[in-house]
This record gives C-alpha cells, structure tokens and sequence, in this order.
C-alpha cells in the first residue's frame, strides 16, 4: 500500500521474452504505487488525440501503456498561467526504457495523447471503481500542451 | 468475491466506443468471478502458437484478451483419453460477443493459442502474485489440440 503518495511516480516494468510470446509485467499489490485495487479496465486513445484533462478526487491510478506510446502531460491542481507541467512523459511497450508504469494520486489534471499509428491502449488498475462523481473534467483548451514529449 | 467457483466462467464485457479511443472493461472487484487481486500482467501469443498447459493449485486467473484473438481449451484435473474439453473459446476484442471474460479457477489445465496475424494479448488480473511453486507445466502433447475452435 502507498496512499501517502503525494506525486506521480514512474516505475520501470519489465517485458520478459518467451518463444511464443512476451509476458509483460502490468501491477503488483507489492509494487511502488500500489493503493489498492477495485477496477482494471483499458483506455485507447487515437494518433495525435487527446484524452482530458481530467482530476479524481480519490482514485489512485496505475496507467501502463501496453500497445502503441501514449504521452501523459499531467499538471497540479494549484497551476498558474505559465507554469510547466508536473509531468510531461511517454509510456511504451516497444522500448526498455519507457516500458514503465505511471501512478498518480488523486488531485492532479491528466492529459494523454496517442503516439503511434496503431492502436494506442493503456490500462488503469485503480483502487475504486469508476464513479463520475468522484472525477471531474475540463476543456483541452484549459491547460497548455507543451509542444515536445518529455524524457 | 467468487471463492466458491468450480467452472470455468464467461463473463461478457463491454467496450464502449468514445470518438478519441474507445473504453474497455476488463474487471471490477463487484463483477463475477471476482476472488481478490494480487497481480496484473500480460501475456502476448504468436499467431498458430499454444502456450500450454498449465495448471495453477491456487490462483483464480482472470483472463481478457485485449489484442487480437486467443483460443483457450481447457481440461479438467480427472481427464481421461477421449474425454473433450471443459471449455473451448475464442475470446476477442474485435467482435463484441467474444468480448468476455474467462475466469478459471485453481485445478485446471489451461492452454491457449493466438489467432490473430498481428499481436494477441491477454490481461491476466489474477488473485495471487506469480509464484512458480503454484502452477505446474506439462508438455503440449499431454492433452489434444481440438482441430477447430468452439462457439
């Protein structure tokens, strides 16, 4: 359990080779971010579209890019007109590196945009079940999206 | 919680199409077949490949192909010669009725295959976290490969 988390927090998964198929880590309830688990489901997101931006009030969630990239942008909740996002990060399977999964505590604007030309999928392992009145959302409009992917 | 499950079990899904990216369900803690969770990961299959058989002595998998399309056969522990599968199923994103959810409880031999030309993938949310002291492996020519996939 880490329900103190006070930021998100990219932890590196690994991809295991196998003859007939890789096996990929996704989340584990010893894991780094883990806070409980109610609700596994998949978000798909277009090349060039953006999902967001949106903030729950209490869910936790585990994002792991499993097909394509999807680059988060996420921003706190006391941001002022200029200020650079809290994150800014791609997720994919297809590298080593940014093979990775993305926890974040309730109370932040997330934003996230498909990479490839392919599908684009990510799964969210959270701790509550979906429930609109625990989230809200705003316009695109309404944050920046900065023009480049972070590291 | 679903402790007391003795079969196999199909569990339809809904995938709910958003004009940036549809949504996937894949589990909540409320749904049946649910018996805790513990671990989320993925296994990928290549395309007229099985990977088989194996048999868990205490996990419940809870299985969602997410990618593509996998075929899972799966005898019972007293399986004699000549006696057909407990269960023999496509199960698809791609098509809303193999859209569903497998939920295999502990004592049976699991097999599956992938189908599709591109990636096939399955999320395995599972009530314990891996641990190879709990499953047992058998050779593929333990048990027939049916010739033709089931409803």
């Amino acid at each position: 359990m880490d329900a103190g988390l006070k930021l998100p927090l990219l932890t590196t998964l690994r991809r295991i080779a196998t003859p007939n198929g890789d096996v990929l880590h996704g989340m584990k309830a010893s894991d780094p971010g883990y806070n409980g688990f109610a609700e596994a489901y998949f978000s798909m997101v277009l090349q060039g579209a953006v999902k967001g931006w949106k903030r729950h009030f209490e869910m936790t969630l585990n994002l792991v890019c499993i097909v394509g990239g999807v680059r988060f942008v996420i921003y706190g909740d006391g941001w002022s007109e200029g200020d650079a996002p809290v994150l800014d990060a791609v997720l994919s399977p297809g590298e080593p590196e940014l093979y990775r999964r993305l926890t974040v505590p309730p109370g932040f604007w997330v934003g996230f945009q498909g990479l490839s030309v392919g599908d684009n999928m990510i799964l969210n392992a959270a701790n509550l079940q979906h429930d609109p009145a625990e989230a809200e959302t705003v316009p695109l409009d309404r944050f920046p999206w900065p023009p480049e992917p972070g590291p």
